[in-house]
């Protein structure tokens, strides 16, 4: 088999050593992986203003695809909350209110952010995943918390409320307060301490009680399934449809369909922005997820390859009536957990939530929107994690900026607004960062070879001579700043004879600096001063004496800077005489 | 006088210093780059796409509004051939035909414009001009030279012909080329030879007619003018108007009339991309002049402030019928060696260019477009330089590529694409190289204290001991990389004991690099291997500090390679042995 296909489709390595026993591990694991995976799947599709049975399908096909062309042996595809909300903003942003055409968008959407993973994937590009900083992430995920949750509360109050940032959901729903559906209320609370007791206190107790861990550990993840199966008969017994609890009502059962995305260049520009952030994003969470799963096994993933499974993922969800789907972390936990040992655990996972298509969606007619909502508020409530802000503010004022930034304005202007400047925000403070940077004026610490900043340090030094240390690669950003720098420090050193640049910190000197190292070469020839390098790593060397730069210099090109100073300074031409 | 005021107000500076010397010199100065000038304004308008007035308003008031707050004692101010050319690829993304409505949104650029430079000079955000690699501006004056130029001949050849891009307007201009006006064709091609012949071969005639040096100067600069005289004369005697010549027709007659900008919120969403490209690239270029002539007589200028001088003359511009200006290179070198001493010679050379509104206007009705256009042409080619792509060839491939991309994308696709591109390209690929930071493994020169990479250098090692020298500041963009490449390396080494990270070109460290970091430390914990740090700088072990990473690690902090290699490898535990 060529190596090239075993790369592509994982499957065939994988699938060639398939067992029985593994067989066995993974149908558990899909079991309680499907458990959790159907009132999810409801609910964030709700979250993105889909229809209920779009989740059910962008859980089934789109698993089928990641168990042929990914790496991961735990990652649990399928609709997420962050995804589903920058969903919903991406489509609001059409201002569409026929459902036909937003289903249409949404798949549109998953089949260009399914040609986005899948292209970067091939062309290799799955490194440009690295230009988001860490914190930005977190910060965009712990808004994207907040806004979820908060879109959900009207859902537990009974009222209508809507709105892109927090303030403007959290204005409309307090003008809607005195709206408020009692019966909707009192499902909706209810399930949310019921939801939060099950995550905390039931596991302990269960166990306490002698039961098996592992069935403990299936009971605690179906809870959502038991808040779905109380209410919905309370719902249904009591008739409370008539009394106002909004309830899922009619879901289709049978097969996903067969959908094809629109091809119209009008919506591909207006959804393209968007299909690149949702994919950049969900690409970003669940690669970090499956690399964390990947190392506690020592096994590794290949990003690239990963790209192309969460691409045919997204492709899968385009032409069976799903929506962008990604990796989702407490999913992808629990499946690990369980014991999913290859990709397909999420195979059996997609039929299972066939089975449930097929069979539980008439079941499902009486299920209040306010359970769901309340699954989708314990489940987000995790997310949110505020230490990153902490550990920001303590450790570097421009990441904390960054992260400041990113999760104000996610909260204040929407998902879409708060990633791209976050992302924009971090680039630009790390250009900021490094055109700005240290520059030491050194000296040479008595009786020794070392030199030192002379602000910091007791050193000698010689009025001829002027030794800079430059503690930055020189580019673009950054050239200019060296040029000024030193004609500031020159200008009035009526002594100064030779100036050193001290290189071993430079890795890297592009065109643009080049350019200012030869006007700063001009400019001291012209005051009759010398320019002299030491230290100069190979790379920077090798560059440089591809230019004419070497053979205009007026100085030398020395190995240390020690040798620097005994050349130059008088107390080394002292030395010399000595010897 | 308050210090603020005097920095806020040059004029106040220099002013006060002003004598009948320094009037003499301005003034001289002014009447030479009036003469430049006045062509130069009516053919920088046609190229703008806008009425050739609108080139001579936009010379006045901005001109006294340099005068009083810039710092550059050279700089000509005025209507420039790239900032034209974008303007009127700006206008013309608005898709607009009436004339009123184009100067209106002409004097909208100009001041959206004036308040975008003014802002960023209040709030000194001079350094961002820096962010622009100086390759990409290369390629881009290059790029539009050759655009500008292409545009022009179909003025010389007296057809129709547009296109946004050099391929569109060059078709154009094919499939029009049977109707070219054999008149017009004549009095384009003959005032280009002429100028030509002006600019390489008049000034050593005259001087050998033993004209004085001075005075064959400005017989040089005229050199335009007198195209614009000898054709409009022929023009009129012959009546070639009648005979399909274009000509520039009826100036209007006066003083610069009062405008106000549109304030129509979506004219300003429309032109305010255009407007913060055009105000940076006519900053950066205004800038690099303003400070090439400064360092000439050892003076300095103040970028803040020159912001705040270029961004009241695009106020200015907008409320006088202008439309963007920029300080011109060629203008300015003229200026400076005509003896300009202080900005007063750009007032007085607004006197100049009044003068010729009020006086002049009527004269020009018959000068033909195609002696603008060979104005234009002859004044651009000097632009068009292409030693910067066959150094960026010789000197790195990342530089040759972006400013390829610069060029082949500005005279595809346009202006802004072009340096839009040029831009986010030479950030990404910086982005990308310290995105993959060069890492060596060390082992000791024997007989000495020093550290040299295993692969160029017969060192000593040790199985148990791994050391690893990261040559680049560790942040976002690179902190999985030396993750994953350290996993690589450690996986399978059994003998190994210790890794030690060598950082003495490490000069930051931000958020996401910590983090990795921690897993890096979690990993090899796991795996019973200690990771030790060694000469790490003083601001990164600041900003270490301020984490729990110190107190987690398992290893040690080295001040030097060699203290690390004596304690921990076997080598040095045998040296100890035998002290």
């Amino acid at each position: 088999m060529p190596p090239t296909l075993r790369r592509y489709l994982p499957i065939l390595d994988w699938g060639s050593r398939y067992d029985r026993r593994t067989l066995e591990s993974d149908a558990l694991a899909a079991v309680i992986v499907t458990i959790m995976l159907i009132p999810q799947s409801l609910a964030y599709a709700l979250l993105a203003g889909l229809p209920a049975e779009m989740g059910l399908y962008a859980s089934i096909l789109p698993l089928v695809a990641y168990a042929v062309f990914g790496t991961s042996r735990a990652l649990a595809v399928g609709p997420v909350a962050v995804v589903s909300l920058m969903t919903a903003a991406a489509i609001g942003n059409l201002g569409l209110t026929d459902p036909g055409a937003i289903a249409l968008a949404a798949v549109t959407l998953a089949f260009l952010s399914g040609l986005f993973l899948t292209a970067m994937g091939l062309f290799r590009l799955g490194f440009i995943a690295n230009f988001l900083s860490h914190p930005v992430i977190a910060g965009f995920i712990t808004a994207s918390g907040i806004l979820i949750a908060a879109s959900q509360l009207k859902h537990i109050l009974g009222v209508e409320a809507s709105g892109h940032n927090l303030l403007e959901t959290l204005s409309h729903l307090l003008g809607n307060l005195g709206r408020t559906n009692l019966w909707t209320l009192i499902i909706g609370v209810s399930s949310i301490v019921f939801l939060f007791w099950v995550r905390k206190g039931l596991k302990p107790r269960l166990l306490k009680a002698g039961i098996n861990p592992r069935l403990a550990d299936v009971l605690t993840k179906a809870g959502p399934v038991g808040a779905v199966v109380v209410t919905t008969l309370f719902t249904w017994i009591f008739g409370l449809a008539d009394r106002g609890v909004a309830i899922v009502g009619d879901v289709p059962r049978g097969l996903p369909p067969l959908t094809a995305p629109s091809f119209d260049p009008g919506m591909w520009a207006a959804l393209v922005g968007s299909a690149i952030l949702i994919s950049i994003i969900g690409f970003v969470e669940s690669v970090s997820v499956a690399q964390t799963l990947a190392a506690k096994r020592r096994q590794r993933i290949d990003p690239n390859q990963e790209l192309i499974g969460l691409g045919t993922s997204n492709i899968a969800a385009s032409i069976s009536g799903g929506y962008p789907v990604t990796g989702g972390f407490a999913r992808s936990v629990v499946n690990f957990d369980a014991g999913a040992e290859t990709p397909a655990a999420g195979a059996f996972t997609a039929i299972g939530i066939l089975l449930a298509a097929l069979l539980l969606t008439p079941l499902i007619y009486f299920l209040p929107k306010a359970t769901l909502a309340a699954t989708i508020i314990v489940a987000v409530l995790s997310l949110v994690d505020f230490t990153v802000v902490k550990q920001a503010w303590r450790f570097s004022r421009a990441d904390f900026f960054a992260v400041g930034a990113t999760i104000l304005l996610t909260l204040g202007m929407g998902v879409e607004a708060g990633v791209s400047a976050g992302v924009a925000l971090s680039i630009f403070l790390h250009l900021y960062k490094t055109s700005r940077p240290h520059i030491a004026e050194l000296g040479l610490v008595p009786g020794t070879h070392h030199f030192r900043n002379i602000l910091r340090h007791d050193v000698e030094t010689d009025p001829k001579v002027l030794t800079l240390r430059v503690d930055e690669s020189l580019y673009f950003a950054n050239a200019r700043f060296l040029e000024d720098y030193i004609y500031d420090r020159v200008v009035g050193e009526c002594a100064l004879e030779h100036v050193v640049l001290n290189f071993p910190a430079v890795n890297e000197v592009d065109l643009s600096a080049l350019e200012s190292l030869e006007s700063i070469l001009h400019r001291l020839k012209d005051m009759g001063i010398h320019l002299h390098l030491s230290e100069v790593k190979g790379p920077v060397m090798d560059r440089l004496k591809r230019s004419h730069f070497l053979e205009e210099m007026n100085g030398r090109v020395f190995l240390s800077q020690y040798d620097a100073w005994m050349a130059l300074s008088d107390q080394g031409a002292t030395a010399r005489a000595a010897e």
